[in-house]
């Protein structure tokens, strides 16, 4: 992803919500990242005293937290993310350094952001930027979360392009006044899926540092891509039913599924190997979880193949939910990494 | 419920996992508990380390802790789950202390446990157990799960009461040759809506220390019952759509989901107030989660109420699952408790 960025020349900003931790953020710097995006300002906080000196949290600002806001501002390039006139008229009052602003506009997925054509907002909201002497307008971020829902590559791609015009729309509109401004787009199915970042100025894709069910589901990744799984011991098993339970359940994985052939799964089970794991056993999946338990409606060989006491590994559906569960890593090298 | 227990003359033994915190088990302590339930050995060991000398780890062992069991059982009255053949010949080879073993019946849940009806499993297991000179027969052990599933109150009694019934056939066929032999029933669904424990031994709820919308809906509580709440920062809010975006994710409540008037819902908001907080918001719910953001479809009442940066509270779909993920508790007095 970082050469993929550099041929583009465009900043990578990687996004580390997924991965957590000082130790995974260091194999990003020896690829040459710089500057990183974030989901909190705790996470921002983490990394600051990590080292890390040029850190977007991309969340909308949570006023609350201003003197957090104002202790990191001090030491670090911090970016900020705003879409409101209140919250930037309290940061404009209310920051003691100043703040790199990027502005949220919404391109379609409709969690966050002020709409791509909502140009008098925007024009207001700019202005209310530039008239402040703590705030930097940096440019325009979006996340195209909607190519999660999408069905194939083609319909990733298109979402991603469509996002890219309503963006490109709005550089041209500003760049005028703001001739630095930047356009960040890029979650991990675009990243994936384009070679070519002509047109923008920042990608940041996070979850393709571990990627997993949804990633590969989607077409983002193929399925021996997923570099990370849960190690579940197997505490007993129901030959009637074809289930094998693991000690592995919501507080581990959390609750995230998906369904793949009308089923609803939680993970897919995997073989543990000597160095790493194997594809997903055929015709197995996890099928619930409740807190500690995990229920795999096994295929016939792999019920006779594993035993009570044996360790198989799940891919998780949401590797950036499970490592949140987690909070450690076991290395195939046999060195445990906290996160955060 | 300990008063009920005590009425009902029956052990009470709640369980701990979920709140999973020194400082709660206090409050049990005080209410006369002297006997727990907990979920796992790494609970048991923290809850071990608080004075707690009776304590259930109810999962299936996992024989991969054996090491930890042996520690714990040479301090601890401790007692383990056992429903496999398996499991009892390696726990008779390998432990150093003698352990109580409970059964683990499987009354129609279908996740784990021997099926109520399997008497020639059950004799073959059983008399492994009495056998070794390392295990303790205690008695059987149902978690009648599929009450979650219940559309009525008359459904969860009912639930309990055919599980009653099975469960007391097994101890008629037993308590010749174990005459101390007991039953361990009941969920919090069930032990909330029963107030008569007559047939049974032992309870072990647990969520019914917090509730939450779940066991609202099941019947089980009321929704001023409900004692824990995450408190969320409101970061943005769209006119357009009636639309609140929290800084409260999946990380902070995990996943799990509810079905409510055909809306599949996240968590109800409250307003906070000066000591707790209020009944559920009309005709407004929790309708997403990302990571960390989180989306409230509000009534136009809530919607011109909140401002960015007031806090709201949202009443969790499973409680125990919302602990787990934020591992600490802020009391209304202005306390921080800490989980294990």
């Amino acid at each position: 992803m970082a050469g993929k960025a550099k041929k583009s020349n465009v900043i990578f900003r990687p996004h580390f919500k997924t991965h957590q931790s000082a130790d995974v953020g260091s194999w990003f710097r020896e690829a040459g990242a710089d500057s990183i995006t974030v989901s909190s300002i705790s996470m921002a906080e983490y990394f600051a005293g990590e080292g890390w000196q040029d850190i977007l949290v991309a969340f909308p600002v949570n006023i609350l937290e201003i003197d957090k806001i104002n202790s990191l501002s001090e030491n670090i390039n911090l970016s900020l993310l705003a879409e409101s006139g209140k919250t930037i008229r309290y940061l404009d009052e209310s920051l003691l350094h100043t703040c790199n602003i990027y502005v949220k506009i919404d391109t379609g997925y409709h969690r966050t952001g002020i709409a791509a054509d909502d140009l008098a907002g925007l024009d207001k909201l700019i202005r209310q930027i530039r008239d402040s002497d703590k705030l930097r307008f940096t440019g325009f971020l979006t996340h195209s979360g909607h190519t999660y829902h999408a069905k194939s590559k083609n319909e990733i791609i298109s979402i991603y392009n469509e996002a890219l015009d309503k963006m490109q729309k709005l550089k041209a509109r500003y760049v005028g006044e703001f001739p630095d401004l930047i356009l960040s787009i890029g979650d991990t199915p675009a990243c994936s899926l384009t070679e070519d970042f002509s047109g923008i100025d920042e990608i940041r894709p996070g979850n393709f540092v571990f990627y997993d069910v949804m990633q590969a589901e989607l077409g983002s990744c193929n399925y021996e891509d997923i570099a990370a799984v849960l190690a579940c011991p197997v505490v007993a098993k129901h030959q009637d039913r074809n289930e094998i339970v693991i000690y592995g359940g919501g507080i581990h994985l959390s609750k995230d599924s998906i369904q793949i052939n009308n089923k609803t799964i939680f993970g897919l089970p995997v073989y543990m190997e000597e160095r790493g794991w194997s594809l997903p056993i055929k015709d197995s999946y996890l099928k619930s979880l409740s807190q500690e338990h995990g229920i795999i409606k096994a295929s016939d060989d792999l019920f006779n193949h594993i035993k009570i006491g044996d360790i198989i590994g799940i891919l998780p559906v949401h590797s950036c939910l499970a490592v949140s569960c987690m909070r450690e890593y076991y290395t195939l090298d046999g060195k445990y990494i906290r996160i955060f």
